[in-house]
């Protein structure tokens, strides 16, 4: 057990806090003779790296990732290649302005982790909330970038699909729009709309939740476990597990509930190699276990609790106060969930491939 | 690792299917000297039992538990204690109808495991579903009861807030009335008018989808632990590792996506001994640790996939066929998945009361 | 993490006490598709059996195995087939004779865990030990003969080649000779003298020591990983589990504390399919992985603690007081750990094939 | 499971190569509140550090540590304490040669790793064996240091108890002259007579195993947790999985297949606040489960296999070959293996004495 580990054979553990020297993550249990470079991991971090629009924060940070540890190098190409040894990523903090935060030393902010961590420990790094920041999922990105090499057939793309309470519009989905608009969203009519809206915000201090869908295809018939190992407990594990995240569906998700057993359950039918499921509101998972089709979770993120709004709260020595969280917070945290979202379905389904390649001796399906 | 195990220092492990001769779990960690009894886990064990009312399957199972080791005679009362070892449970199945299943054997059942199972293993245990058979619930309401012993100051409750598209009314919201219909829900006027509804589905051989809200009171602020190890996401991986659920919030859960950072953030007021939140859209989590007030998880049920409408389906021989799911079945899982939700809720607590403890020396927060 | 379970990826768990009314062991992991049947398993408890002759203790126990999940009918062949899903064994206890305990309720027994089980959790089942009775062996054993079955390639023999201070001589080996003699010992001559001895020792109430040496023969190099999951640190842990084991060695083990590196490091030649290794002190294992030479290990078994002689120990409230355990018991511990030992090299081995293929996606080496 | 990482509660992960940037280790789990500091840990760094006398390698590594996360200014008294998240700990390796390494790049160097990682990996670091270097335990020796932070009660030393075939006396045993000699050898007089030996060794450029006694004193009754948790179990493990060690034993450990019952089980006397033991022919520990005694484990190291002479091998493409080891190397690894022993002795218990609180709520015994 570990509390900040994720994954059992491919296995990473996170450490670092917003405003320590650095952040980092270990990866264990990579296969090896598997490509690897500085930039594949850098690219996916960038793309979740502050200061990309004036729509996440404006603390400024390269995000430059190092390789420790666990690559040596392919002779024929003059690469890197990973050993299967632990992969050791290292992030430094360069921008971290802890004056910015000697004002809440002794005040807890409503939303925020401070009186749960001070309560559970007795001691918190208060400087940008310390291990309990966002900044910790650069290390979940970093090791998402590692696991989408252990899987190079499975294609996962994420969207942000709402913001606040405007939904996108599924008929206007194309994921070629995705970078093409500061939201990482899906749909172009839905993400024009929102650059006012959360100008508005942005400008009055305010903040927005949001809802991410994250889409794995290529994922073959036979990953995952029952029954405490089931693929969706693991990705609603992995999801919950990123900062302000408060519900996780998959497939049909919340709108089962209304469905009957006619409509809900995926009819299937004949096909080649394999057969095919009419439909997809299981989300590509069967009692646990992948069905061929695309895994697709959603998760909402709750509204950043830093914001401008004068916000009635505590001292630590518990007596009334008031707060103003400034700082440099991004109005729309769920926008850079959206490569975070990618990254732990990445890895959730890295370790349930080998997993299921450990037990059964197959990568795959039986098949027919 | 362990496909069929959950938690890590109160931790249980399952085991049996729907039509072998028996189930059971393995309870490990469990802390010595606490009173328990077969009466104790069996009281849990009759609110999921098949057959309490004609809105649930009517399979007749006792489900009657044994208790097989990890308990001693307390001297001085006669009765049992745990002794700190493994405590073994054991159900026999007593009316596993095999032939229910014969017509089954050879085709997918649509919404089902059968696929899926079948094409990870290349073998599956056609009858009931074997593994994946809802069956395997009762002994996580088995290991939960023993849970509920490990932290007696603990309230758990749970109804059913949702059956189809029909919400109940929070305002008529109360404890008491649990009990008092066959739905386990809390909303009195909502389980009346959800009673010849179910009927009408019932009749019709068609099933409908439901949502479980479970509340644990009495949770003392720091339990949880940062980053991979938050309650939530354990609470989410429990609730999702459930058989049929799709969804899973905490708190305000889905509706935090469409609020603003300053009608979602629970203000602070000094109180005694501690401080107090004027809301809970938090749920009782803030990073992923307790704040003190009631944990509140809602997870949604989907319908289920055994019902009387002929679908369409493949053989294993991935040919096209059609089937009609027969057997003994629940009309809306949902009402039986109340005390299930409840048991992995204690479950959950009761892994992160010992990981607490053992991590601080200390049961509760630090305090004021 | 889980006191009672044992090993990752081939995982079992065990329950039960001396004088409870069952123990089990539950397997999770187990390849699917594997042919078993209630006799193989059923062999290996034979071997470990009590009473096989009047060098073991008289307990009369059938230790008769049912299979009660995880299995399901082969349609070919009409036997069972591993299903991958969790294999609950149960072992009944028969002759479980409470009484003969009562008057060690109030006394610590020297060498057993009395006090310590009573130190540690406040609370023990003082029946013939509890839970820390070698009774918990048979489990073992049968975990152990699935695990044959995950790795059909692999020869697992053992040996009792000391008692007491009593060596075998490796000139007369034979693995044939191991079921000819009630001490499962290689050494047809050896086994002849300790029978006297061991007589002489039985009568006059007292107990020897022994040591046991576990052979794997056709492990392919590359099982095992550095570096705390080295395959010489989980047969370390694995035999030293084992109840009274006080020892284990690798390979040359202790003697290459006294050799140089000239003597120890084993040379090795070309060979075909791969090169052989000259020598063999390193037990089968570098760095924690095979290199495909048998793997070797060696334990010792400190000499049973209930015997006949007079021993000073204290009462449960700390007074001085002498005792005498009566009971069944085995004069040499040690002969019935040989097959314990087989078991307990076949988990670590069959887990370790498993995460090798998890890992590297092969069942064997590279090669050449 | 995570091959690179040890313990449950208190657990840490390490990574680095040889010849990489920077090698390190991750502590999670740690609890809070503890003073900390860089001095304190590489007090313990610089005890293993290469190059503190003759006999050890000449490679000049400052080893010198960095505290990247987990702690937090200790307002009191400006110094560090821990904060309860993941303390990751870094050592930069400023003395690598690569080109020591060049002319085995094709070579496999008999007794060392590098065949099996290529045969597990079919990729390896060549580089002073990478990962399998015992540079590695560096990291082992860092964690260890925090380990002994949590448990300040706990007293752990060790010794070099035999090198090669010459054992201490005994009689000479005295702590306080383990760090007076270059070999952390509580026997004065061995000592010295070993310094000519090792010499001759060392020009000869021959190297020699050891035997290296750790001894925990002050750890208390009901540490430790039946019956794959055992602490002996765990201890094994740990100290197997040091580089180069081929065997471990507890307390009479060996000698234990020797002595009959009478002569093995340490007999009990009434005292306070506690009884007494006789004898500590188990080591501390009964039934996996400490006793209060000294927990006392011996573990020999194989001489290193990096000699001067000239030895038979294959190359990479499986031909006959020769090889001469080269390069800065310890003439008996067993001297720096005595502070890796006290470490890991460290962590195991540092473990189990969270994994005790947690479940039973005690740090000790409940007592009379």
């Amino acid at each position: 057990m570990s509390h900040n580990s994720f994954g059992h054979l491919f296995r990473f553990t996170t450490w670092g806090e917003s405003h320590g020297p650095a952040l980092g993550v270990v990866v264990d249990g990579c296969p090896p003779n598997l490509t690897v470079s500085a930039e594949i991991i850098q690219h996916d971090l960038d793309r979740r790296k502050p200061g990309q629009s004036r729509f996440t924060t404006q603390r400024k940070e390269a995000d430059e990732v190092e390789i420790l540890s666990g690559v040596f190098e392919d002779e024929r190409t003059g690469g890197l290649k990973t050993t299967g040894t632990p992969i050791a990523l290292e992030i430094k903090n360069t921008d971290q302005r802890s004056k910015d935060y000697s004002d809440i030393r002794d005040k807890y902010r409503p939303g925020h982790a401070d009186y749960t961590y001070d309560q559970k420990y007795g001691i918190r790094d208060y400087r940008g909330g310390g291990r309990s920041s966002a900044r910790e999922t650069a290390a979940r990105v970093a090791a998402g970038a590692v696991a989408r090499l252990v899987i190079p057939d499975v294609k996962i793309r994420a969207s942000l699909v709402q913001m606040g309470p405007y939904k996108i519009n599924y008929e206007n989905f194309s994921w070629d729009e995705v970078d093409n608009n500061p939201f990482f969203c899906a749909d172009k009519s839905a993400a024009q709309s929102w650059e006012p809206y959360l100008d508005g915000l942005r400008k009055s201090g305010e903040s927005i939740g949001a809802v991410i869908e994250v889409v794995a295809e290529g994922v073959p018939a036979g990953w995952g476990a029952p029954v405490y190992g089931k693929l969706s407990a693991d990705l609603a594990s992995a999801m919950m597990s990123i900062n302000a995240v408060k519900f996780v569906e998959i497939g049909a998700g919340m709108e089962a509930a209304s469905l009957t057993g006619t409509q809900n359950a995926d009819e299937m039918r004949a096909g080649e190699p394999a057969p095919y499921f009419k439909s997809n509101n299981a989300g590509g998972i069967l009692g646990g276990i992948s069905n061929g089709d695309p895994v697709v979770v959603r998760f909402a993120v709750k509204p950043t609790s830093s914001i401008l709004a004068i916000r009635e709260t505590v001292t630590t020595q518990n007596k009334n106060t008031e707060i103003v969280t400034k700082g440099r917070h991004d109005p729309c945290v769920g926008i850079r969930a959206v490569p975070i979202g990618e990254a732990m379905m990445a890895c959730v389904l890295a370790d349930h491939f080998l997993r299921h390649r450990g037990q059964t001796g197959r990568e795959g399906p039986t098949g027919f």
